[in-house]
């Protein structure tokens, strides 16, 4: 009972390597070291804001990958089910990412072919994996990375469904891992099993060939695969420095949308994983105590939001200071200058 | 004479740890190392415009006092009436200080309990100190630290104004050391010995209980008191990295207040000690050899805006470079881009 | 079951700032930031070697306390047992450290008064927390504190022994926190209920005022309260740059003494530490699967000797790491240079 | 054939040192170290373009000079016109810079008397470098350092002009090298070799006292020298961080100007330079392959508004980075976040 | 004729990162950022000395490859024959490296699979890369690389050799690239083309089975396969941060060993590729215009010993300063403390 | 009476730029930025001692050297004699340095040609500088730097002599600054006018001619002019981060020598000043309350020896950590670790 969790995810672990400030890869001297991975950045979002995660996945044995594992470790996501992968080749995938300033687009590299997680399987868990976690999440990222990672998400699914977990999908297209055409046979077979799904406009649009506006993809998706809830963020770029943020979910059962005002002018210092934790906060608002669409939008929004002001792929705000920016968010009267 | 101080200030001194760039306090892996403290930061600001200043305070005998000291030094600020502590369990007062982006605040947490400057007493000086002055100034922020502090204030407010130096009062009402029922008390008892009153329209109205427009308040205070003058900023937080900022004088001897056009959109580095670099602007405004209340205004609008693009808690502008600014905001034609 | 801890100690956590590399407090521009204490340092090596820790302490609920939390998870140390002080005054325990170099030595600046596990009481903590854990570790430090804190130390201790676990005690005497005369008396009373005892010849000599040996006080440590083990380490500091690391342990049951060749010549980075990484790996010695006090000899020297070469408090090593140190130490033939 | 070079420039190699990200000089404990030189910027943009590029310059041979000649390697200019000052007492330029943010203008400290390049002379480098290179380009900064810079180049210009180059030269009046009326006898002595030439309108109006508008300007002196190009930049300096920029280009026997949507709100970090990379973009443009004022304007527009995201003199655009931000600033449709 | 390379060494380049200073891999927060590779090491320091060098490998085209084209320029290497490797999923080589201190040692951890190198074939590169080449250089880690890099490394040496360059070869045995018989087979199928051959003594005998001493097994490879020279380094590992280094050459036509004092007492910072400096000194002592193995032996060990004192994979010192290295090293009298 | 110097200093201000640690200066992305000077590193060690102290020198207005005026204020060396110099070519001093490793050397590059100070004048000062000042220092190199700065030391000595202040020199032979007989010739003018004389064994020998042994040496000196002290370091280089440090005092009335047990085996941080510490030390030991040639030995030494382990030219130890130096030094019982 106790030690159950909240949500455990699957993915990959990556090593993010970025010139510090506005340097660029190609000159710097040094990289700012930190971890990332979609799911990861996820679960450590949901844990900040006080439920219990875990991730699972599988990572080298040796000391980069003890460095991944104690990362992991420090946003109190459990490392319970983090597979060491021994084999002398083991390899944590790496990304480099530089900043952009307009009209200089921000740049990513990726180097993640033949990693440790390459190397995943259904059997590497024990059972009891599945007993013991409230909702199940994973992304589109992980069944693009090959046919052991697709294969695996796609049993635990399955096992999670059946021993009642929610089931949460983020569709986080990427051109660079697989084609449209393969991620929308791969999303297409996943679907019926999932509970809360995160797709973006113009990824319903383009990879799965939905038409008409938002609000109508969104309610088509619903009711063709018997989704409980779609997400959709809405981000604007103004500049690669200045965002605005803001979303759209649909309720199935109450054939409702919630929606809200924007955060406007946003000043970004790292957006990668403002969609990531976007999610953390929608399934923290579904998932908490008095948890609720309504709650799930804000909290979402506001996480989304805010991770763009904070360096590194993974959020570090706590559920105080997520609540305090909604708090401001809707706050019409007199605002501090500073948390003091 | 060649000796006499033209500002003393009297003020606890502060190591300001921040995490650098845009990092977090619960994540980065070291501390930019700055000092601080509001009278400190009003002294050094007026020591680089070109007056004599000191700062009278109490800090550790220990290496970290010891670095505060060479700080101070480093501002051209008197250590004369700086005052060792030589007891073991002697301490600096901490603040952990971290930038925030919007949608997310700056945040600050003190440790600023049981410091060496608590045990801080009139004794400790000798009465050449009352001989050789011109301005006496303190905030708000020392009496609140508690009794000996008060005491030392109010006894040095005293014995300044006998010996004929003007009385520089800052109220800087900070929530978290002292109820307003508290801060209004204490300053109403030392008011009478004030000269030069700086007091926010925030406080005025809520700690004060003032009614009406800023100008009335402002008017109000100094007939109650027999303020010769009485100054309040003007900020607006666009967001944390934009501001606009101005601020209104009042007069009581010509019943004239003085006021000019706000520096609008500041690009915000570092807001901390922008209002004390204000009270600096203003102080060596009235005290230069041609001071007079336009003069303070354009100073203190000028450095005060301007430390919100410096580093750390102290100015750094020297007389030329605040001229500059001054020539430059009040310039119609060409404006060069650099200074070269 | 599953859950049992290995070893629970009590002690504070501290924020330690130093300046980097060769720089000194007094002018560096920044600081290092990492936690330590001698509890805490204990059982995150013990917990890098494998075997399940906690850490039961009190520190603010505030974003610097955050940090320390994170921290503790970082080296897999559970921190189900700290507790959040939301006092709008809880503060962390600092202390100032700089490295040495012939003819200047290290130095040290303790700002630990007044800190939040100054509050701390046995009531704090469930019944839970005695049934679950084999060996409960504190130290002389955590008992120089204050009443509070000696307390909560002596009532654990007995808690747990009552519940069958082992109690280790390290006595780290420190002249800074207390007279030796009060060290004597509260250790004095408290070794009834130790097993497992850490005591320097120097401490043996001038607290306790033992004669004789090292060999002849520790045996008489052991006969006077019963200790199953005394163990106390050998260090020759030939200058801050370079020491040389030893010990010898003395098993009651057995009468025996357990010594081993000191690491000489160990390449000093941190010295800081070090004690505690020798306690952590007797620990782990003696509690291992096939743990004995030849093992706990073996681990102590090793981790102790090669903690000097990691910066900050905290130990990094892992098993397969310190079994290769112990291996190459005993190795008379071919040496590789490199771990590949 | 092969190694012919399409430019080559003459011109200073300054040591850049400036405090990191926000700091001050006055302040700063370290300086980013990097190299500069207005000539040296504009051959390393066209390199990174992909043309074959040289430097004539003169520095010393010593450690510091060693640093600068990496650093012209590192974009891929050739050294191979570089000579070696053994005097005890050659020295490098340096130049102190630090950014601006509004109301603080960037500011800059210059220390460029005696050094190696002021006694540089045309016997110093062999007959061969006037046959090879398509290409010749100098700045008014380098007529205005000294006299034998001065001779150096405008015999290099006759030279190679005389050998089918084209010549291309930026005025870049600078005041604190030389008077206005300095510059202007100098420029005139040397337009009647020059085919390509860089002036602001500034310049024109204020050095040279053309009268109009810019493009009556540029016309004016197009057929006063016979020129073939003439390019003149806009910039609007918003704030420190925000500039506009565009350009105006005429092509005499054409008779025809090129303008193009000027590069809007520009998130600056480093502006210096950026003038540079304009005249690169520019001749690259007239230079390539399929070369035309057209595409001139759009290289030059281009990598002049994105050097102002670089930080450090060099810009570090290749290619492909330049051609992607022409597209996107043409682009009416949909744009890519990030280039993955 | 002007263009002639001295040497062209074919090899992998990788991208090196290691935690800064003393710090762990585990904890670190950042990596310093180098490029290395054995054969890059030689060549770099190969044209510090002087010469002219290229290296021929296979990189990606994107911004990482394009830091490593960076880095060999800014060593006066060619990067005539580097070939961009434009696949989506061009990878290049990391390796991560720990410095260590006694007990620890330097740890560090190879991600070399799939990397650019390993699609490298003979029919990348033009004809005229054979005619132009006094001397072609590589190692035994580019044939442990694979199948392609093998028959590369083999074809190359045939096709040099046919054009009358020296064939270089250093064993460099790496056990986590290839078995020792692996390496055994290959490395006698090409010795019949080498010249010059680097082995170590442990090499000589575990690989290859030699026996006797090292000047015999020495004689015996230069009989074996007429080879003109043979080179073995000795090298004492005091402690991670002191070592013995000298060496001992074989010149068969002479049949005369040549050895020299070696370098006692280094003082380690970084010894990654002080072998491959040593084999550029090695080379550059045989191939400069009064090469000699006596020249060879010298430069060999000066630079071998001297590159242990300087951070990253590649050498730093230039010809002068190994000349006064080698001065010093053989002075018996006056040594000045520093170089003014 | 009370604002009395205790010593006045005369020399250049120059600005030190180092790479980071280890780095080089031909490849590090960071300069180190430090002052320093042979004058202001004696006077600001004397000042950290407790003594009162000034600095005489010609610096730039701008910027640059507002830094180096903050530096002279962190040391406590006042600031009143510093003339600053308004030319827009005014410049400071640059010197570039980097440490060494056996067996590379520390290498230095100096840039201090046409630098401020060499517009320096007696006419510059207010006569009341030589009232107030019990002893005036300078060195060989300000009198090496050109015909003004030499002028200007010569007339100082005899007008500071008059007042009846002590006069210290400081040979400090720089054989890139002049040659030998320049220098004999200049310090043969002015020894006439020294107190106490600060003279190496090598310059005695070398550029002074003297034979014989030290101690002859110096009593010579002290004959030929009338000296009261002569001091001689005693410096044994092991290797750049080894050195042994050491001294030798004569007394010419006493016709007494002083010397002690040198230091041993210094773990040489940074060697740069540390003759400069020594002279202060020496100064020091001369001047204070209880003043001898045992307390100069004693604290010449010490300082000397120190200062190798502190990084920058400026020693940073105040006078209770050189007198725990010197008890340490002294003591042969017990020896604590840690200054704590």
């Amino acid at each position: 009972m106790e030690n159950q969790f909240d949500v455990l995810a699957l993915g990959e672990i990556l090593l993010r390597l970025s010139p510090p400030g506005n340097e660029r890869i190609v000159r710097s001297s040094t990289f700012e070291k930190r971890m990332g991975g979609a799911e990861l950045n996820v679960v450590s979002g949901i844990s900040l804001l006080g439920l219990r995660t875990g991730i699972i996945s599988r990572i080298p044995a040796h000391t980069v990958g003890m460095f991944a594992r104690n990362e992991v470790r420090y946003s109190k996501v459990s490392d319970d089910y983090l597979i060491y992968d021994r084999d002398p080749d083991a390899r944590l995938g790496v990304y480099y990412y530089e900043n952009g300033a307009y009209p200089r687009k921000p740049g990513v590299v990726y180097d993640r072919k033949n990693t440790s997680i390459n190397k995943i399987s259904p059997e590497d868990f024990p059972d009891e994996i599945y007993e013991n976690c409230r909702c199940f999440h994973t992304s589109g990222i992980t069944t693009a990375l090959g046919e052991n990672c697709r294969r695996t998400a796609i049993h635990m699914m399955k096992r999670f469904k059946e021993k009642g977990a929610l089931i949460s999908f983020d569709v986080n297209y990427r051109a660079n891992l697989w084609s449209g055409e393969e991620a929308r046979k791969c999303v297409e077979e996943l679907l019926p099993y999932v509970d809360i799904f995160f797709c973006s406009e113009d990824t319903a649009r383009l990879t799965f060939h939905k038409e008409g506006t938002v609000r109508e993809m969104m309610k088509e998706f619903a009711q063709e695969y018997d989704l409980s809830v779609v997400a959709s963020t809405q981000r604007i770029v103004h500049s690669p420095r200045r965002h605005t943020f803001g979303s759209i979910l649909y309720n199935k059962k109450e054939d409702r949308y919630y929606t809200d005002d924007p955060y406007e002018n946003i000043e970004v210092i790292d957006r990668i994983g403002s969609g990531d934790a976007y999610v953390s906060g929608v399934l923290y608002g579904l998932l908490c105590e008095d948890g609720s669409c309504e709650k799930a939008l804000r909290f979402g929004n506001a996480s989304g939001a805010a991770k763009n002001t904070i360096p590194g792929d993974v959020t570090s705000l706590n559920l105080k200071e997520v609540e305090n920016i909604i708090k401001e968010h809707e706050n019409q009267g007199f605002h501090t200058e500073m948390e003091r």
